[in-house]
């Protein structure tokens, strides 16, 4: 058995020692805080880890710019959801400046898209009256869209596509016609980590007049997002998974320059007012992105954004992507010399070209194997029935790790160890 | 001269030193940063100071639970909105357990209860157009329900209150009938800090059928709330302020329990979901106030707002009150007695039992006055175009600053000092 990179035979431990020692990122890792060397962590696809610099910046903005500073602080921190926006727009999601913003959380990001898109549809097309998304996009998407049709009397379509294949214009072709108001997908299926085709399905959509909102939520910091050359319109994400952004760090939104103009958000706020604090009687938004924020910013996350996003503009997307890809390759290349005949199946694209930063595995027992794998020191997720998702963050993970993982995956199977667990579920996230 | 606290002679220092000496809540000034002492910060109703056991909480959160904890900590991260919402609810807010939750900010929750009252009002009575609030409302309360208005084609009419006169049902009389929608009001007035008649208008508008929804941002921490004792239905507000939940920590929201099953907020997100991590189809949300919920929750940001809550918890919100009437009687004394000759004049009540913590003077120079204040160590809060506002935050003020303070402010106007400053405004908060 070989593996993908280098020839070598990559069951044995010491070919992922090597490659690790060839890593021009394995600085990255001890830029972030580990508690317990010992610990295996393949979740960083739903909480990525706590960059030392965060920890710092915390205690700067806390102590120094609250603390000491006070009100005074707001001199600079009023700018700051539009500049660390823009450092996301460059260096993580191919977007020009004054495009991007941080504010709230994925789920009103999106709500605000879907609802100022249907809103510009409508009014040019009220008989359009489809949403459409995938029956196995993210849960809060799916119920945020279903919300918006119920409310505005539209009809919510979900799509049963296939979450092995990535999708494209083709998969699409039923619904992109002039019944559509507005599709939605995420560019990384939380799921399997398959990639859909984001310049192609823009491509496609555009002749149909219908809106198209992409939730970058598995994608961003894990694989080069190129919104502006893939002509994408509108698009939100979450900055607490590969962006290392902390616990419910606030989430961003992208809105393409030449639509910021024509498209209006439904929740007015101060934050988004021209003169904010002249307090004026209408609302007047101010021109830009800007428009898009609701009320005060929390400082504090934004802060977390900021340094999270910075360390891995310092490492590059290409060269993060290059090492995801290594990753992964090597999880599959293990998957498929040790777990095969122990009831296993890749719920995941095989062609690394289409797949994201995790690997999903399908297993009967995947619950009681989860817990089996934590007991032995190694936090994958879990996602009923029946998929174990590792996932490997190119910033915090070594190919070393990926390996022993993968071993006590081999080794819990072979020898029965989850079938001493309980198969009563307590899942919490 | 007087002081209403003593009998003794409130323009000699000593006076106010002897109130400190005699305060039950001194204790509390030291459980805060103060990085400077010679400063004297007016502005705790904008910003509230950092608590010490936030500095140390932060920490803690940031290190053990996202570092070490990392996915794991959400076990009890879940929950926290929740806990930390009946907390708020039991000590601050006069709420029973399971009626407040910590989420997003002010404007996103008013938007989310305002959108929620009127779909429910416009379900029984469509032919109610009217959503009323305010003139002299905070901005983002009115702009937000003029986006809601123009969203429904409904009409916005804003009243021009007195902003020196408590806000009763006598002068809401004209809109209480049967076109009435929503009725939004501030509990305390941002720029007077009059204090609205909170049960009398909730037992005026109930026979209206409209719904009416509170902003209590600038009462909570500073006067004793009692939502279930006035028959409120429908409460938002912020946690920045005298909370000390820091800059952009998570606002609140409250829905009586008997409206929980009723009223729908418009963001269906999956932290408002049953059965979270079953990834459902359809949208089912939480029986109780989690439905409110919409995506995943700032953690740092609940914790801080854990922290400074739980502080003045401990201080009790009765003597909070009797502390924050202490102060701005002290600095409405000194008023009379210095600044009235010197062409100022009280903008806030002039009767106690009217009024919150903060006290604004009216100056026809104010904005020039404030700069000098800031020059002489005082941090006051301008507000367009001839406000000075003097927030005397309870837990972080002494009478002593206060003294201090309203001296620094008699110099500098009968010396002119302001006058040799720009009049030219900067302005950023």
């Amino acid at each position: 058995m070989t593996s993908p990179q280098n020839g070598t035979d990559i069951t044995v431990r010491a070919s992922a020692q090597r490659l690790d020692a060839d890593d021009p990122l394995a600085w990255l890792l001890d830029e972030f805080v580990v508690a317990d060397p010992n610990l295996i962590y393949l979740d960083g696809n739903s909480l990525g880890r706590l960059p030392k610099r965060t920890l710092a910046r915390l205690a700067e903005v806390a102590e120094q710019e609250w603390g000491a500073g006070l009100i005074r602080s707001w001199h600079d921190w009023i700018g700051e959801p539009q500049r660390v926006g823009d450092l996301l727009g460059a260096d993580l999601l191919g977007a020009a400046a004054g495009q991007v913003l941080v504010c709230d959380n994925t789920t009103t990001n999106l709500y605000k898209l879907a609802a100022a898109a249907l809103d510009d549809v409508l009014a040019r097309a009220a008989d359009r009256r489809l949403v459409v998304t995938d029956r196995g996009n993210f849960p809060t998407d799916r119920y945020v869209l279903e919300g918006l049709a119920a409310q505005r009397g539209l009809r919510l379509r979900l799509l049963d596509l296939d979450p092995l294949a990535p999708i494209t214009p083709a998969v699409l072709e039923p619904v992109l016609d002039d019944r559509l108001a507005l599709l939605s997908l995420s560019l990384v299926d939380y799921r399997s980590a398959a990639l859909a085709d984001m310049a192609g399905i823009e491509r496609a959509v555009a002749p149909t007049g219908a809106h198209l909102v992409w939730d970058l939520s598995h994608a961003v910091g894990a694989i080069p997002v190129e919104l502006d050359a893939a002509g994408a319109s509108l698009a939100v994400g979450c900055t607490y998974k590969y962006v290392n952004g902390g616990p419910g760090a606030p989430a961003f939104l992208y809105v393409r320059r030449d639509l910021q103009e024509r498209l209006r958000q439904p929740i007015w706020g101060w934050f988004g007012q021209q003169a904010q604090f002249g307090m004026g009687d209408d609302y007047d938004p101010v021109p830009g992105i800007g428009q898009n924020a609701t009320g005060t910013p929390p400082v504090l996350g934004v802060a977390a954004v900021a340094a999270g996003a910075g360390l891995l503009a310092e490492a590059g997307m290409a060269a993060l992507r290059d090492k995801s890809v290594g990753l992964t390759e090597l999880l599959v290349a293990l998957h498929d010399a040790w777990l095969v005949d122990l009831g296993f199946e890749l719920a995941s694209p095989r062609d690394v070209a289409a797949r994201g930063s995790h690997v999903s595995l399908a297993h009967p027992e995947a619950y009681r194997i989860s817990q089996a794998l934590i007991a032995a020191g190694v936090i994958p997720d879990f996602r009923g029935p029946d998929r174990l998702r590792l996932g490997v963050a190119p910033a915090t993970t070594s190919y070393t790790q990926v390996w022993d993982a993968m071993d006590r995956l081999r080794s819990i199977v072979a020898g029965g160890a989850h079938l001493e667990l309980s198969a009563a579920r307590a899942d919490v996230t």
